[in-house]
């Protein structure tokens, strides 16, 4: 079984993962947690480029391809072969941030990122995509207090209203695949609702 | 006006694109010299993920959003600008290098390739495209004089022969666009027939 979690920054989405992995693991299940991008030496050397870099002048559509890059080689070193081998995949975002953020942020068409998406996965989707849904004045409150803002964060506001829009567009227009989550709730009831939404998948 | 130069590694591009960009200065012309990937900050970055490290596990998916992505930043910020100042542009690799490189030597699909080059380039192809053939012992020999072999170079024997027919026949599938130079010829016999080919197409 194959989950995402997708949402804007300080959504949480780190806290709940590690949560339904304690959860799943205490069930009997084997577990494999990524982030995208990352969790390959390509996929790091990728995100150093996409996110530390915060005065490189990047076009959406490189931005694009240097996402689904890392995406690749993410879905082809960790993701299948785990599935493969019958574990569950949690994975920190997926396809649905690239819709969100280069589509609706960066104004990247969607056909076109979706081929992308679908060339760099090979049409891997998650069984299940959890979006973590947060009104943006918390969201950025909560990226504020980590500390300095990284390249996709420091974007302007109107930048990340258009990708919660994104986000709940997205998740809408799938709602066999996307579950949509308040996350301004606590840690426990979103955790919660997460196992809601997982506990008639599991065999 | 807008020309590539593709072909194996050590089949003298670089010197014969500086050799045509003198020329073309001396006829009055102003010429843009690029390379791909590079010439923009974050394609140098890109080409430093590509080429420098070899021991990194990439997909040939990865690899081809890779150079799309450094391709896509090229065009915009450095190849359209200057064909619309009515620049000439000599372009050190481009999408040829794509479709013989993870096309025919990382066996990628071609239409996938071609599909992904024409969102990186917002189908922006060349009006010229120079192909230097040479045979792959004289590549080799050439290549290895160099030093070190880069990430690409070397990959083994079988995959620079695909390479080297994929340059061919994709050159061949649009005539009226590549042109095939045997480039073990001599420096200035190579030069004297690139500048038959571009002559006609001076205004």
């Amino acid at each position: 079984m194959f989950i995402t979690f997708d949402g804007g920054d300080g959504c949480g989405k780190t806290t709940q993962i590690l949560r339904l992995a304690d959860w799943l693991n205490q069930k009997g299940k084997e577990v494999v947690m990524c982030r995208d991008p990352g969790s390959t030496p390509l996929g790091d050397a990728i995100r150093n480029i996409l996110l530390n870099q915060r005065d490189l002048k990047m076009s959406s559509i490189s931005e694009t391809l240097l996402f689904n890059a890392a995406r690749a080689q993410l879905v082809k070193e960790i993701i299948r072969p785990a599935l493969e081998q019958g574990k569950i995949v949690l994975s920190d975002r997926y396809l649905l941030s690239t819709l969100a953020y280069q589509g609706y942020g960066g104004e990247v068409p969607l056909p076109l990122l979706q081929q992308v998406g679908a060339i760099a996965t090979s049409n891997l989707l998650p069984d299940l995509g959890i979006v973590l849904d947060l009104p943006l004045e918390i969201a950025q409150t909560r990226a504020g207090k980590r500390g300095s803002l990284d390249r996709m964060e420091s974007k302007a506001a109107e930048y990340h209203r258009r990708v919660r829009q994104g986000f709940l567009e997205c998740a809408r227009a799938e709602p066999d695949r996307y579950v949509v989550i308040d996350a301004s709730d606590s840690i426990e009831a979103i955790a919660t609702a997460i196992r809601a939404a997982v506990e008639p998948m599991l065999v």
